[in-house]
């Protein structure tokens, strides 16, 4: 592997930000460069969101990285609220005028990705932990980063910090230039994979007084699913019949064992949290993806979010390249922000609308109630519910 | 003043509700009496809300008491949400299929029915104070109340609760046989009456870093205004140059002095609570109104809902009086108490959307905002605040 001593854009983290990017930019003729911490097999296992907006699969197919998707993802026309002994479908074309989204793991657009760039794209070293970005604020910013033992630099006329809310990017940032808004939530989520269809065709959002529930799936063959738990919950405390038991109680199925069992084949807590840091530009040093904001994943915007920015960002660079204007690099910040915002809300909204909080008192309870009894009996909540979640068109 | 022995229906309290429901019954030829245990004067002054939905409106004009409305009331097709430095007006008319409100003091509705009541109405007892339902269980329920120094004993058919939330109806239910769910806030407000025409023509709801502001009015001559202040506050504290001060920072009007000022006649701090006491019935005493529910004044939904409920409980007595079947009154707490949850929610929905809590983080406040844009933005949005606030169609 050779290392590259410059690059026009410099791009720090592997995961679906980083990699989109890299490839926006590649097909526009720019230069960049990827610098990813961990190795290619972590990468491609890690197991994140699974959910992507209409405006999501649009970018992927348009640069090339969906043939694989449109053949193995499932398009879904909807979502299944339960509560208080109700169900109430959500039919996204019927109340968004045709949108839908498509489930389809994240880990497996990483790989696509990764196996596009690979083949016929720019540069992407694996094991490079950046541990540096200097020189933000002038014209020349560069990445420190070490590599089979070794430090290099990588002189960049633009830094793009892809490497999520723990990443070196946004912390080269003094605290006096950014601001964060962040909060937690009082529960976490139990995720697991399970070898078995899924006992429905579409995700189950289930509010109960036991709390949250949310049967998804990967696969036609693989179910992912989430139980809401208290913060600091051991997995080990979770034998699988437990989680089976639990998830047949929380989303209240008539039939008992309709909920399909199958061996569970990855078990972790999840903790959810809520965070934006602003600007998301620092000279020369972009933010994108999870560097710049986090959002609990009820509304499943965190991919789509990282997807939306880079789309934006690819564009500005393009822009900058090809005359040398920075207007939109200059609007990128509050561009973002925007729909960073739209989202941060939105999962704020599904997440206290759905889950049961420790502290939670009856009173609270009816109006979540209320909230739902709405989304099913008016067009208009129902219809903005479904915006949010299929996505809002880019700007 | 005679005092009637007994009665088909006892109503206890001539606020809206209880007058209201007396003149519908009045009008379906059922028997019925209303005790208040304040004196006229009192009544007709207490200074309480402003805001009539379509429905309101058509219940009143139908009973023959929106003669005076009509000619004095301002129907108002919008409000103005003010935020951030922006101004979004919601056009009710467009967003709801043409739904308006009227603004039209519940004090001048009170005086109208009581007007009519005396008039052409059923016996209406001021300074009958009620000291106990009794029987409520029982075929023969009955209210003893003093007035002028005696006891006195009214024997009912029914009682209907209508006198707030402090009233002796509810507490005469035992706490085993009742359930209440309620919530305080952590602001009041400070409401004033000034004697100068309103600044506007609409309503001017105000988001600020201040706090909440509500631009309002009584009449073409008279504005009623409401400031955001911490629990506790002694109205002695905002001499009248403060409030209009306040007034004009928080509503953020361009033209320093464009907030027309003019003497205040009154001044009150008024404690935001929600609340509703489940169920809504208890054998032969029902509650409306106040008594069974209170909301914060944000939604403007506390006269409305006390109107939807004497509207669905005087149907519900006319089934009974005229055909023996108790069908309706056996749905009426399952039925009123949808369209409160409803109100509940959406008092509450406007409430924090539009007030800064103390212990309130920035996070907090971005949500807020990305709220108030959304509404700005989305037709689904605003028509979902319009549909709300305009009032839902009675069941």
């Amino acid at each position: 592997m050779t290392h590259p001593r410059r690059t026009t854009v410099g791009i720090i983290g592997a995961g679906p930000a980083g990699l989109l990017l890299a490839r926006l930019l590649h097909r526009s003729g720019i230069d960049c460069a990827v610098l990813e911490s961990r190795e290619r097999d972590y990468v491609e296992q890690r197991q994140r969101a699974g959910i992507l907006e209409q405006g999501t699969v649009d970018v992927l197919r348009a640069c090339g990285a969906g043939e694989r998707m449109d053949r193995e993802g499932m398009v879904h026309d909807g979502i299944e609220l339960r509560y208080d002994g109700q169900v109430h479908r959500l039919d996204f074309p019927a109340l968004t005028g045709g949108r839908r989204v498509m489930v389809y793991a994240q880990t497996e657009v990483v790989k696509d990705l990764i196996a596009r760039q690979l083949d016929d794209g720019a540069p992407l070293l694996f094991g490079a932990r950046a541990t540096a970005v200097e020189g933000a604020h002038t014209t020349r910013p560069l990445i420190r980063y070490r590599h089979q033992g070794r430090a290099h630099t990588l002189n960049c006329d633009y830094v793009i910090g892809c490497d999520g809310s723990h990443g070196v990017s946004r912390q080269a940032v003094p605290e006096s230039e950014r601001r964060t808004y962040a909060r937690g939530y009082p529960y976490s989520w139990l995720g697991v994979l399970a070898d078995v269809p899924p006992s429905g065709d579409e995700l189950v959002y289930a509010h109960s007084a036991r709390g949250f529930a949310l049967l998804s799936m990967r696969t036609p063959t693989v179910s992912r699913l989430y139980l809401q738990v208290p913060n600091g919950t051991d997995p080990a405390d979770w034998p699988d019949d437990r989680i089976w038991d639990e998830l047949q109680a929380r989303t209240a199925l008539d039939t008992p064992g309709k909920l399909a069992r199958g061996p569970l084949t990855a078990k972790a807590v999840l903790p959810l949290h809520s965070s934006v840091t602003e600007p998301m530009r620092f000279g020369r040093l972009l933010l994108a993806g999870d560097a710049a904001h986090i959002v609990p994943p009820t509304g499943a915007k965190g991919l789509n979010l990282a997807v939306a920015d880079v789309t934006v960002l690819a564009r500005a660079l393009a822009q900058a390249h090809r005359t040398g204007s920075t207007e939109l690099l200059d609007a990128y910040s509050d561009t973002c922000l925007r729909r960073v915002w739209r989202a941060e809300h939105f999962s704020h909204f599904m997440t206290t609308t759905l889950h049961t909080a420790p502290d939670q008192s009856p009173f609270d309870t009816r109006l979540q109630l209320s909230q739902l009894d709405r989304i099913a009996a008016s067009a208009h909540a129902a219809a903005e519910l479904a915006e949010n979640y299929t996505g809002l068109p880019l700007e």
